[in-house]
């Protein structure tokens, strides 16, 4: 059970991604956005996904070094196909491209088809805010969840994305699912052999069930809102359109879907007001909110983005704990590829 | 309890908006808004408003015919300055000038401040997807929802809207609180002497309530997603942000809050994808959400907007009932200004 230090576990999977292929560019920068994961704490988009990227790199459906071509172009919108490249690439163009674009036309749109999965999208949005601007994400991808009134798995998870920029306070950034919960905690449970809580899942028939195992066997995740899950599936559904449809990606019922669609947003906070007095006003919102009292059951109250910082500053400085079972998988890759991981922790 | 005919009830509102002197233009639009907020079955955002609007033109906090002042503006953005003018008047010219930003130039956002109650933000997203456009808004307006995880009321229930087109299907039209519930669903419950669902509100000691007297009492509105509320929280905070700190008209949580902060967007779909390609797409979508399978207990899955555009076409044709009590203030109103109210019904 290692615990590995940030910067070895880096290296290690630039060392793991260029041996396999991976243009030196590309590598540091799918390397930089899983460890990143990590560090934030959300190990399900760590480097838990090498051995599985480094399959379908091998498999030709993941295509290092892919060019991307920009479909069509605007000064304010661009669609690209990033002919199944790495995820990470075609997301981090175009969030690139959507900046750039606000950075002289005030707002900028970047959809992007045929493109790998693109990791967290609170990534994007840092970029968005360490240019003093707002970022706004949506992606899809394979279904898992059902629509509000449905039992069938119509939609993913589609996760949507904000961030906005501070300037004393922690920036504040929001990723979340659209569902009640990312599939990821659905399997975290059933390796644990622990019970789903009420309201997450439904079974094949349709039916709650807080059994993990019947999420595997044709069951499906359920919408944000519990009773008013209407709200969730209308924000899921949002998502599915600007990520599936207006992005050329397809949408998640579709049999044949594959990979993320993706809609980048940024906007120039300059368009509006000044981004001193945006940044003052972000700091007096989120100390209010913060000073404000908690609830009987609650110490104190998070701004979205913040446990993500806080994990962060603790595994920079306690390491990254990577467990047996997911290192047992990078090793054998990195085996596989005839690198020596000994160098590397 | 009179059930009125739509058009008659408009033109009812028109004359008590005229002769309270808001001029003829004026008057005309925020009708429309009300009755058709009836008309989709939405009462708390229809006529019920028209004697409280008329009581805050008579104290001057309501200004009819004020003049628009736009504070600084982009081919892509506009800052708004309503000069509290009403507020339907000032969200008609934030989306008319988003979406004629987005036919020149792909993507229009206009904030305004100073902005009374602009009532359903779905009637914005439908000049959108009239023109063939997606419409994005995001409001908020006076404090009534917790943090997740805290006990003052430090947000409102900050709505967030969006709308596509589509061919032959109706339109998608979502327009929800990211609040467990909008406050006037709390108003009624009470009225009607009935308890809350579980997870509604909390007590001004910030304890679960199903007592809807416990909200008026200086208890909160709980944001939505139950156990996983820090979702609906995060959701409401980017309201916040886009409706209260990029408008310039502040954050629900001060005292001195009046208002409606407002964001509008419009995105031009042949920035990315043909509007036939787009519309035929969202057309596959509604339709394969629809002919999924309903789950024990439901009869169909509905898409957003669905409920209110049958709602709209039972009105048209059996009319618009009226609580007694509304009826009477509007008629208590219409008389104060000299107005035979028998000429319209």
């Amino acid at each position: 059970m290692p615990v590995l230090n940030y910067e070895k576990l880096r290296r290690l999977s630039v060392e793991i991604f260029k041996v396999a292929g991976v243009p030196d560019k590309e590598a540091e920068l799918v390397s930089e956005f899983l460890v990143k994961a990590n560090l934030a704490g959300h190990d399900s988009h760590g480097v838990i996904r090498i051995p599985p990227y480094v399959k379908r790199i091998r498999k030709g459906e993941v295509v290092p070094g892919a060019k991307l071509d920009v479909v069509s172009e605007t000064h304010t919108t661009a669609l690209l196909n990033g002919n199944w490249g790495l995820g990470q690439v075609v997301g981090t163009k175009a969030m690139k491209m959507a900046i750039e674009k606000a950075k002289k036309n005030m707002v900028g749109v970047v959809c992007a088809f045929n493109c790998n999965h693109v990791g967290r999208l609170a990534d994007y949005m840092m970029m968005a805010v360490e240019e003093d601007m707002i970022g706004i994400a949506a992606v899809n991808s394979l279904k898992g969840v059902a629509p509000y009134g449905g039992m069938e798995r119509m939609l993913s998870t589609n996760p949507i994305s904000y961030a906005f920029p501070t300037n004393q306070e922690k920036p504040f950034v929001l990723d979340i699912a659209t569902s009640v919960c990312a599939e990821g905690k659905v399997r975290v449970k059933l390796h644990k052999g622990e019970k789903l809580p009420d309201g997450w899942i439904i079974d094949k028939e349709g039916n709650p069930s807080n059994n993990p195992a019947d999420f595997y066997s044709g069951g499906a995740i359920l919408p944000l809102g519990g009773e008013v899950g209407y709200k969730g599936f209308g924000l899921s559904l949002a998502v599915e359109v600007l990520g599936g449809i207006l992005s050329k990606a397809g949408c998640s019922y579709l049999e044949a879907k594959k990979g993320n669609g993706v809609f980048m947003e940024a906007i120039n906070i300059e368009g509006f007001i000044s981004v001193d007095n945006f940044k003052e006003e972000m700091d007096n919102l989120i100390r209010a909110i913060k000073n404000s009292k908690p609830r009987p059951g609650f110490d104190e109250i998070l701004i979205p983005g913040e446990i993500e910082f806080r994990t962060e500053q603790k595994r920079l400085h306690e390491g990254i704990y990577i467990p047996e079972k997911t290192w047992n998988e990078i090793k054998d890759t990195a085996k596989k590829l005839g690198i020596d991981i000994e160098e590397f922790i």
